[in-house]
């Protein structure tokens, strides 16, 4: 054990170059070209076995120990988001219009360099771990239904993976058992108002006036339709009425997403807002359509596997408290995975502790503390290690 | 003068060709570069003097009459909208996104072939006329100050102009003396909040909740702080916040037009705006930028020249009705000639008896009736024609 | 002329003790009782023909002139408003809840003050002059309605009214050709929620948020429904909801009065209120009830009798300005009395040059220049005398 | 044990009575008179010592058993709320305006009969039993901080509660160890607008309208300031501008309540119901007063005592299930007594199984299956008699 987390440290600086050599080079979901190349590439150069296309774009590479055992998953997203980077970093991004804002990049550099630390324990190995480095996680239906029915759960017995959370601070591990993340879904929306000249709104009907009613209104299911301790959100992320500044506009494009942890209020919140827009343009002589897409279910830990990584995580060296998080409102299609096998997933703090303002994930200014990537290797590996060991 | 309609008339199909040729292929304002150089070519080869270029792009042609005399301009823009055309005609644009969607080509089709036929009356001039194509009429700060900066009202004793306008029947001609166009301004704003993820809302500023919250306020100007007799117009033509459907909107980007017959009510509201905006944003957690640009003041038609169109217009074969207009509350920089010398603006009726639905202008599905071209240019030229022979 | 002028001067002080008498005790519509029986002494003691109860509780009375010739009313209402006054004057209403804060005891006063003058000028009159004085202007359907029905016009040939105006400038009068003032009506709303405890939303239907939505809403009637050019106005005076701090609403009620100078207008905004109204409703789960009731026509002036008091005004003297004035959008049951026979309702500006803040009528310290009603009683005076003479 | 639950059984039908007596005899907070009379009546006829006005209007009633021991205290409140009662039942409220829409008169009787019951078992009796009736539980700040400085807690080692709760099945006992209930706090806010003539809104500042959007703008507090894992309420009850139908509002009255759980988000909500308040008030030119009444602290149960609750609701005969609740988000005074002496908060379900609707707490068709009084009453003897024998 003190071998592996000794061999991570001494391997901490590879991991900070393949992370920002990663960061320069982002591809968002489901148009990862290079990214998995330089995965598979990473680990043929290791002699992992290495399937490429899993799935569509994702990497599966196979860590054969020396003697037979058990079979254990480790995984890691590496797609990355349609943000332009707003950071002034060395590493920032060279692809414009995308950027590594939710640090899969630190996931990915943390799991092949640990790949190779483990390559060099192969010899104390008593059966196989599996590096699942899944493409799309961000968009649904994610990566990890297709590289699942592509086989890249077979004969694994269990699965681990982690995400560096810059809200938390460095040396912070947050684990939960059951719900840990929630149903995330997608909706669309197009209201059809009637465009015209912006100085005639009599012979209009405007699209960005019922639109904005409607927004205002959907607070309301949160305020009122939803009880104050059921967690439920709907964010708006796009309203799109692009027209000359005197054109009344002719229809509004939103997108969106709703969170829940519950099943009953997923639905109700679903239908709510077809009603408000229903009424909203019914009001105002508009007409809309709706499409709701699910999304990702909730990732739901199991209890040995999450009681065995908190344990893990509190013998390591760097991991300073193991704490009970409430359930995230964001999705993950990790879910999926534990639907098949028994496993977990937790989350590794990665702020610095002199930072003064952390930027929320997803934010075209987000970074994190690189050094979340050595924890993120060592308690991974060690769950391996011992999860193999123990059996 | 029957001499002029008659000519007129049997010209007509050519007024047509001329127009749907124009309609094909239109140019959005300050990137006209075809439509100028085909009326340049055109009044060349009627051997009329041309001036290229006048005030950036517009053109200026002068036909000199046969014994010396008073100067009359007739006026027509030429450009188009960036708006995508939805009519399905053998004619429909072919430039993707441009639309001749105000009727502008027509007003060039009309001015061109009145030319064209007044070329053949020369002997009968005395005096000139000089036809001004006009570029850049939709975006301020439009083409008539340049043109005019530029000399093309030089040794110009009145200006005549005239609008086709699609909600008025054909053979209705509108005619006002004062205002008969509002002043259009135009405004551009960004509120910015913080971005982040779409299910933690807690830690962002969502910027089109912020946005559709002012949207909403801002119709209370109109319905509460400006006086019910009094005309303003507050129109929001572009709410631009796009992102990925789960990333809570950074900022919005809002631009609009303000209209008002009246130089405090416009005051006002540019005022009114920015209040509401700033306490909107206060509130929300949320900052802004405003800009106002002053656009078009009003056009304000002279009363003799106004008279003296109306009983033309009268006179004239095709003209069923000169109806006296209230104001429109939509801009033309028109009025920037009238400041200068005397002229009036007419409004010349283009809508299709047999037609159910007209679609406004700047209606991505507007069209008119040509046939209000030959009356515009029955109007234009016997105005011409007896304003020189009277003087 | 000059007789009743001169007269009316000296009488100027009387005018202000019968109108702060008046002031010190209101009495709201259709409960006015000391009021007519206050102006019906008041003829008496003049010696005129005192009809009282006319269509309900209005007061006529009648002067004879000593030759016969034709018949000329004026008209002055009575009533006042629920309206707590705020004013600290030493004749403040002593009626608590209810004020004369739309200045008819002004109107009162100069009536009965110029009755007393016309009386001592009997011997000159050839005709007759009939004081009628209006019980209910403030409450649709209004005493004048049931006024002219129990005979009040009876062989009147023409009729002249005014409504003293606190925002106009003393000096000032107003006239205007046609609908010079609005048809008002009034509605009523209740919207059906789900009452239910503070802390459990879901379990409720908030009255107060579908109402917040629906006030909000109703403001794009005005700035989106209705031409920039048109005049119309929707005015929610009434939101109701009762409760205990800690217990969601279950019902609102909301009333409030539309205007609109123009019949499709006042149409097309009834039938927008419901639209808007069933469509929150619908998007909240609530129910609603709305009632419209038909409140005053426009008050139409005819032609030949307002540019008579135009020219009649001109000539007296006090009166420094004669406007014409836009339309107003207030309502009146003055227009009912212009249905049956000829005559003009004008303005009487009542605004004391030395006030910095004028508050409007209707306001709980509205207050009028009392030199206005000596101006208001020579302007009826002369016109009743000239129409009497001239004819 | 049996003794006692076989005597409540017995004395069912006196708990009735004497809960539909007081059902028709409701009192508001702070001014019961004849309720606590009542109750102070009852135990000195069953012999107790009664302490009368205790804390201002709470009566405490203490059995003195036959031996020394400790002393237990149980509590029920006894005000009731300013609702006008529209159930059509024999013993509705006889008292305009006012209702036992909480239950409390349940919470009395199962007391009251309780004692009853208990004194015929003095004997068996090792210590003391302090009935607590607590006055004014609805209005902060309460009863219950006034009782506890008057006394009502000297002496007492633990103390029991319960609430008759309509939404939980009849035979389901609610326990939570921690925060079982939230603060709950109540504001008073004004705006100021500027009243006027309904038909001229640009003369005024139409408070109303600036009521509307500040509701409207109080969603997105819990839409979008809090966290979606953290519980936040704000509730709007009155909402109040009472003026004639044709006067714009000078001014809004609103109240509502703030509930949380947490410390941190109760400031929060207390300070963005303000900066949306001045916000709104800034954009549209009104003026505004805001105060903020902190009301009870969260009823926090001590483990001991819940854990034992439980373990004794598990044992009586009538309870079917004894379930760990979420928090609810109501509040209660309760909480003040545990920060005294340890105790815990129980909810005794009391919905009826056959009832189809279930009208929420404070509703004005509030109702709740007496037959959760008698198990109340048995669950919270029961723990008095074990707690005593146990000691």
């Amino acid at each position: 054990m003190d071998q592996l987390l000794l061999k991570l440290e001494d391997h901490f600086e590879e991991m900070v170059i393949i992370r920002r050599y990663l960061h320069e080079h982002p591809e968002v979901s489901h148009e990862e070209v290079h990214t998995p190349a330089y995965i598979a590439d990473f680990h043929r150069e290791l002699g992992l076995e290495v399937r490429e296309y899993v799935g569509g774009r994702g990497v599966v590479a196979t860590l054969r120990g020396a003697r037979p055992g058990k079979t254990v998953a480790l995984r890691a997203d590496f797609d990355a988001l349609a943000i332009q980077e707003l950071n002034d970093l060395p590493y920032k991004s060279k692809n414009d219009g995308v950027m590594h804002a939710c640090g899969h990049d630190g996931h990915t550099a943390t799991l092949l360099v640990l790949a190779k630390v483990l390559v060099g324990m192969r010899e104390q190995l008593s059966g196989n771990i599996v590096f699942i480095h899944q493409h799309a996680e961000e968009i649904a239906p994610g990566g990890a239904l297709a590289m699942i029915e592509d086989g890249c759960l077979n004969d694994v017995d269990v699965i681990f993976g982690t995400h560096l959370w810059a809200p938390t601070p460095l040396g912070e591990v947050l684990v939960k058992d059951g719900a840990i993340m929630a149903a995330a879904d997608r909706f669309e929306i197009v209201i059809q108002g009637k465009g015209g000249h912006g100085a005639e709104p009599q012979h209009s009907v405007d699209a960005i006036v019922v639109g904005a009613h409607f927004v205002t209104q959907v607070q309301t299911i949160t305020s009122r339709r939803i009880a104050p301790l059921q967690s439920g959100v709907v964010t708006i992320g796009q309203f799109e009425a692009i027209n000359p500044f005197n054109v009344i506009a002719d229809t509004v494009k939103i997108q969106g997403t709703v969170r829940a942890l519950d099943e009953q209020v997923r639905k109700q919140i679903k239908e709510e807002i077809e009603l408000l827009l229903k009424a909203t343009c019914l009001g105002m002589h508009a007409t809309y359509s709706y499409q709701y897409f699910d999304g990702y279910p909730p990732v739901v830990n199991h209890e040995e596997q999450t009681k065995f990584i908190a344990k893990v995580a509190e013998q390591t060296s760097g991991v300073e408290k193991v704490t009970e998080c409430p359930p995230f409102m964001i999705g993950e299609d990790y879910g999926y995975y534990m639907q098949h096998i028994p496993g977990t997933f937790f989350f590794t703090g990665a702020k610095d502790p002199l930072w003064e303002t952390v930027y929320p994930h997803h934010h075209a200014k987000f970074d994190f503390d690189e050094r979340a990537m050595l924890i993120a290797a060592k308690v991974l590996g060690r769950a391996a290690l011992e999860f193999l060991e123990n059996d």
